[in-house]
């Protein structure tokens, strides 16, 4: 087990639940998601179970939808919608998405969900196939709320704590602590680690979103979810994909996309005061420049994060120059890499609308100063 | 000033100052040092101080030892021995050293030191030489006794709100949070951002040292510092510079090395259970490894973290690039690196030596998940 450091850790949190209504959106729906992405490799030659006569049926994908509903309840959010093809089954839940491939489940969910409660289950789940855990990444931005948050996602450390728990992984905050940053905890026991591996995604995340574009992710008598999916030009990002969307009541729109073996996966909350889209793919593109720019021309952020993970032999090359090109209208604020000896990186960059900066001069430096109490003693 | 985060931070800590014994190491000596880089520039045309008569006293090198002392008295350090070039005035302390340039202070103190409190008394010090602060770099790695630290120094997230009381700055954790990490923390209010920067520096942060090696550094009858500094190897490590160096009774040691207009420092913590050696410079080379394995060579570490801070036009050009090659005997764990759009990057990695590195495995997960109350309910 690792040499825990409990530094940033806040002791008093460990077992704590937060009492209050956690569905008390009061101050805002909490749309940045807790991801979970687990892969997992057979117990042994030959284990892997499937369904006779159903070719597609392999591994996790023998899991029908009421046992899905099962493991989710422990993430407390229902199953909406399913799609499938040859690859992959796709779910759209009440909060966010899961995708299930025969060795991989994805799961994103937003809210006041309990993503890792659910982890115990998806690991036996996974060894009634015939499968054992070999790479478990969870995820997550920075929460607008995370004090109405279910323990253990009060806080990346109490999330830490509880997967330092089962796994032996690593933990990184990626960006600056004090604005927005992105959360990652990965532990992989992958075998064979000379293998050329070639997974990538790509998640852009996206606040202060322009007003207009929003207002159509707000129900509207008439107007269809496909209506949505198509004039907002969410249709178009991926073209050629199998879509399954869902418009909520009052608002709040999710879409699952499946294009061949690649997932792709929209949800927002469009409400001024709290408004966040989130984009997440796992599609192969040498690079995502031009994706990224139809997702901010379709979104129009006033911020947004833009992470991604690839492998040494993903199509995207090194991540370290994927973000470099210049984002029209958009200014970089920092950029974070971080180098696995597992053989992959990722990368996490924050981006402002030019318009939108805020520069800070040494004037409010020393106004800081004059207005605070830290004694000036002449020496 | 930046939206605050306080979801790693442990509010409960806010204002708290730890009770016990702050000089108890019944647990080892805290080794691993705070670190603060200021800064500045004149506050207007003409108004940097100069002592006539002294060319080399101008702006922060007007102050005397005495002055420095008062100024050190909110850290609860005291300074040993001072040593002067035309370039800079070297302190060493009881607990590690100051390097002051005319516009630049540079601090690093180790054990339960308060390093954060003299920040006031530093501005203000500046302003009587006619300067203000352009750059605050604040650092240090995870320690090894967080509790046993005077506030604000028991977590980096207090660290960090009690800057942000005085700075609108960035906070990074660099690396791996459950093991061996750097804190850092840089606000920049540098005007002329098309201006081509040149610094860098460079440290190394030693752990599970050779214990034949730590020995020298416990004092010795008819052993002097000198002694011990050209045979241990620390002498020829740069070679042409002046040194002062320090044996400490019964064991630490600590030098600091003039090298022209670079510093470069050592402090060594020999003790078994709580070995420690940190190597910090920012002498101007186009790259660091054979400087690197000079340092490994001398010290033989159990495991290192080695951080570059480089500008735009530094010498060592892109700091991605820095540490990729192999290191003798020390496998790579991790790697960090950020990008400032201040125009400077920073990069961290962490290496165990090969003998030491421990492989976790299936089974251990296995174990571990049989082993925690995690429920694992039949779904």
């Amino acid at each position: 087990m690792p040499i825990l450091s409990t530094e940033i850790f806040n002791e008093a949190d460990a077992g704590f639940v937060y009492q209050s209504n956690s569905n008390d959106y009061s101050d805002g729906f909490e749309g940045p998601e807790k991801k979970l992405d687990i892969r997992f490799g057979p117990i042994s030659k030959g284990s892997v179970k499937s369904i006779a006569g159903s070719p597609s049926k392999v591994g996790l994908r023998t899991i029908d939808k009421e046992k899905w509903q099962t493991v989710l309840d422990s993430a407390r959010c229902t199953i909406i919608s399913q799609t499938s093809n040859d690859h992959m089954d796709s779910y759209v839940l009440s909060e966010s998405s899961l995708f299930v491939y025969p060795r991989r489940a994805m799961i994103k969910t937003c809210g006041t969900t309990t993503l890792l409660h659910l982890i115990a289950k998806m690991v036996q789940v996974g060894k009634e196939c015939g499968l054992e855990v070999e790479m478990v990444v969870f995820s997550r931005k920075n929460l607008n709320q995370p004090s109405k948050q279910v323990f253990p996602h009060c806080s990346f450390s109490d999330e830490v704590n509880f997967l330092n728990k089962i796994f032996d992984g690593q933990a990184y905050v990626m960006g600056d602590v004090n604005k927005d940053h992105w959360n990652l905890y990965i532990a992989d026991f992958r075998k064979n680690p000379t293998l050329q591996r070639t997974e990538q995604t790509f998640e852009v995340m996206m606040h202060d979103l322009d007003e207009t574009v929003m207002k159509q992710f707000f129900k509207r008598e008439g107007v269809s979810a496909w209506d949505t999916t198509v004039n907002s030009g969410i249709a178009d990002l991926l073209p050629g994909s199998m879509i399954d969307d869902f418009q909520f009541d009052p608002c709040g729109y999710s879409m699952n996309g499946l294009l061949n073996e690649f997932y792709w996966t929209i949800h927002i909350t469009p409400e001024s005061h709290c408004s966040y889209v989130s984009f997440d793919t796992n599609v192969a593109l040498a690079d995502y420049n031009q994706l990224l720019a139809k997702v901010l021309n379709v979104f129009k952020p006033g911020r947004f994060t833009a992470a991604l993970y690839a492998e040494d032999g993903a199509p995207c090359g090194d991540p370290y120059t994927a973000f470099d090109v210049n984002v029209p209208s958009y200014a970089i604020q920092n950029k974070t890499v971080h180098g696995f000896d597992g053989g992959y990186d990722v990368v996490v960059s924050n981006y402002q609308q030019l318009d939108k900066k805020v520069n800070f001069s040494n004037d409010d430096l020393i106004q800081s100063i004059e207005s605070t109490n830290i004694d000036l003693i002449q020496v």
